[in-house]
């Protein structure tokens, strides 16, 4: 029986989504609970990996079990086991669905404290705890848009095809705090702590908005601003076809 | 030369303000940080304590320094010592100022949410995640101003004093948050807690609005609600009075 769960996570104690050895990661921890449901190992498969420490507010992923529990169950007791920084909010049968290939879009919301330094938030959103031109960020997000080949902005692994298309990226302030919505059809490895890295260093008037064109066309990794930090990046939905829920 | 600051911490990995022997405490942290800058021991007294767990939104210390540094430069060193959950938000030198003796009123805030579980705030907010009759707590806690003995809210140590007087609290409401500002003369150990924890067994009719005062004066423990769990509990502020700031 193959089902799909919603889960969140506080990804700040955790190296990040994907198994490995000796370190706590989200699919280790997810497996080990599903371990004990089992009896059996269960592998687990998600839209799309995360970084350490980066979060997640709706991570989707599937996984086959050959026990007789129904969705509701399985959400129950994997809460029950789980530690208290990952929780399932949702749980499906839904047979021949893929948590990955279904995916039509993803969509990550990266937060930045421009107020004074806040010990609540360390781990949750960047502490710039510096002034941004907001307006001049919004302007260059706009090259973001549209189906580009996202070279000068990923961690490339050889011969991987860098063209992504970004459906939308909205940045709104509230108080001190500035939210960058990206929705796009898929990221590369770090690509949106890139692009926001990018966009600050255009706020901060360390990059002029019409390069990040530039940029882009450059392909070139060294051309584009430093990378956002992991605190303040949280995957918030994997987009599928209405039939898949 | 006495120096008054204003700092904020995120208690949750720490046993609590008071100095223990082998336990990471907020005043042993701060005191290590006083030593790397004085180069002799520095012993801080605060507003008062707060426990394993808790928060401060701005708490209030004095000590004494014999060296020579300004305010604002002390107050950089203590950040660029410090680790990242303590931010020194405010220094000044003022002589003849007591943090504990000079306090006329303390500000608590406790923070519940009864929505869904949120993995991000299980460190900060009361993860109680089931409605509560908010109108009958807010009827409750009205028994709670003016003067009374708090014995039956608080963890009495012998021969103390139960006296205090609460001249304000309130509950808002905002989404499924519920914030509890409390203003006091003062508090006994784990009083908010319990005030707090009480109230939440009237929001759920476990206890009725009018037996608040009976608890009162029953001056018995066993007769009111468990405590209300530390994550939640911020001590918002020290009040002085205006000619110590």
């Amino acid at each position: 029986m193959r089902f799909l769960i919603v889960f969140s996570y506080d990804g700040s104690k955790y190296f990040g989504f994907q198994k490995q050895k000796e370190k706590k990661t989200i699919q280790k921890t997810m497996e080990q609970a599903l371990y004990k449901i089992a009896k059996t190992e269960v592998k687990i498969t998600p839209s799309g990996r995360t970084d350490t420490g980066v979060h997640a507010l709706n991570q989707t992923a599937h996984f086959d079990l050959d026990i007789n529990i129904t969705a509701d169950e399985l959400k129950k007791a994997l809460n029950a086991i789980l530690p208290a920084d990952i929780y399932v909010k949702k749980a499906k049968e839904k047979n021949n669905f893929h948590a990955r290939f279904d995916a039509i879009k993803k969509e990550y919301a990266y937060y930045i404290n421009i107020g004074d330094y806040n010990v609540f938030e360390k781990d949750y959103v960047m502490q710039l705890n510096k002034k941004l031109d907001v307006d001049k960020m919004k302007q260059a997000s706009k090259f973001f848009l549209g189906t580009h080949d996202f070279s000068s902005f990923c961690k490339k692994r050889k011969e991987e095809d860098a063209q992504r298309t970004i459906f939308d990226i909205k940045i709104v302030t509230s108080g001190n705090k500035i939210k960058i919505s990206i929705i796009g059809s898929g990221f590369l490895r770090y690509m949106v702590r890139n692009m926001v890295g990018t966009l600050i260093e255009v706020g901060q008037e360390k990059i002029s908005v019409d390069q990040i064109k530039k940029i882009l066309q450059s392909k070139d990794r060294c051309k584009a601003g430093a990378k956002a930090p992991a605190e303040g990046l949280y995957l918030r939905k994997a987009h599928y076809k209405k039939s898949c829920f």
